[in-house]
């Protein structure tokens, strides 16, 4: 299969969908719109809503219908970064080759946007119900699955963590706890949410899971290899700022080597867990396979 | 009725399932547990809760059905006082008498904390799936009102045009439009929760909605009233702050005599809302009186 084309493809659909969701920015909510809208369009690859989609199919069920849930992650993972961003946090200037988020409409503005598309979120997932084919039942599972792999216990304690051992001598498992809530958690999120909205049996969704807990860390262990080895017009962010931060990643504990081992044996296991699927899950399995190749 | 005893049995029992929804605040979680924590038992008087509950029971439903929900619009309410002290927005050092979350846990744990209460909200709500009582459908209606008026067309988008319009002049609809949005939405959509929870026909919905409202705006407004009467001791934070931050209150567009004026037109027009309830309306109706009142 081409991958390229289904990530453009799947994109193109998230896109259009996201840029409908919102309301123009008119009035005097016009600019927090414009700042939530400055982040959600600054041209992020959209992997977690196409994860969910292509978890959605893989178990047999359409794509589209999860489209609702599909933005919802995205507005999850975009709040995320523009928190992350803030002086407070990691204090980045630029993301994705623009300034951030507070760089533009300052602070107080930032750390707003960031709260109302998290929030925003959960109210784009309930429309997911509106679908005939999706149970309301379903969907308040994946609410709470996503709200679970979100908050203080999943991406948001990672990031609490991460921010606490800046600067500390730590094990494997501590980078591997960051690492697995922090970015991983809502990965895998991702895909099982798609599972589960597209009426995956239990053989399935634990697949999904398993897949998705893994392909979820190796991620982030190759974000910690891409600030070492990218270049920052390729990333659009500057390169290097993780030793510069003094950082918990994979290579300040393991080395540049082992990181790139557990990262290999990660995505050869996650692929491993989707033998379950005949060929509607190659786009899981290219996914997998695209996170130790990818440059941004 | 005895307002006083059904607001001390409620919180009772609000904030022992808040006590037991948290996990110990053990291992490398701990801090931002601690953190959570810290601000949601800092002795809030968890009207909004109570409020949901009452309107469960006003339409003939059970109040201990929505105590999960009653608990979310707690976590979502403190999560907003967290955002809302930090120095780039309103910049407290009080709260409810003791120090605000960033002056003991620092800017980048309290920015977390505050993060991982709203996320975790939206975990909390599905659970009130779990009652056989309560539709899965009616838990994702509930779901994505809460999450619109929280969101950025509603608290948060109140937030966001409070700042911006600190020292600015403005006439009374602008005022109206933050403070229905910063307070009052959350508020309405609490007490609208509770009678969509508790299975209430149309006309109970469309009575609390006015009803809710109405209150919400009114609370606001007498927020307000209590920053110019009220002192610092009773309040908890200090009094006076609004003017020196030069914040748009209604005091301050239309004075203080017309200020008590409105709120209490308002407070008996959400009393009038109720007629189509009989007494177990009663707590809403002494609940809307108590807003002028309160001393804190």
């Amino acid at each position: 299969m081409d991958l390229k084309n289904y990530l453009s493809k799947k994109k193109t659909v998230i896109d259009r969908a996201l840029q409908s969701h919102f309301p123009e920015p008119v009035g005097l909510l016009s600019d927090i719109i414009k700042a939530l809208q400055y982040s959600l369009f600054a041209g992020g690859k959209r992997l977690r809503p196409v994860l969910c989609m292509a978890g959605a199919e893989a178990v047999g069920g359409n794509g589209a219908d999860v489209v609702p849930v599909a933005c919802a992650l995205e507005l999850i993972h975009t709040f995320s970064l523009i928190h992350d961003d803030l002086p407070v946090m990691d204090d980045d200037d630029t993301r994705r080759g623009k300034p951030s988020n507070h760089r533009v409409f300052g602070e107080g503005l930032a750390l707003l946007a960031g709260d109302g598309l998290m929030i925003d979120a959960f109210a784009l997932i309930t429309t997911a119900g509106l679908s005939p084919r999706i149970s309301p039942e379903n969907v308040l599972e994946v609410t709470g699955l996503i709200a679970r792999a979100a908050g203080y216990q999943g991406m948001v304690g990672g990031q609490a963590v991460d921010i606490q051992s800046e600067g500390k001598t730590v094990g494997l498992s501590t980078v591997e706890f960051i690492h697995t809530r922090k970015t991983g958690a809502l990965i895998a999120a991702s895909v099982i949410s798609g599972a589960i909205l597209g009426n995956g049996d239990e053989t399935q969704i634990m697949a999904v899971t398993s897949y998705g807990k893994k392909t979820g860390l190796a991620f982030q262990i190759s974000d910690d290899i891409l600030d070492i080895e990218g270049n920052s017009s390729m990333l659009g962010k500057k390169a290097g700022a993780d030793r510069q931060k003094k950082k918990i990643t994979y290579p300040s504990v393991v080395g540049l080597n082992k990181s790139k081992k557990i990262q290999a044996d990660l995505v050869e296991s996650a692929i491993e867990s989707l033998e379950v699927f005949d060929n509607k899950a190659d786009p899981l399995r290219h996914i997998a396979r695209y996170i130790i190749d990818r440059k941004n």
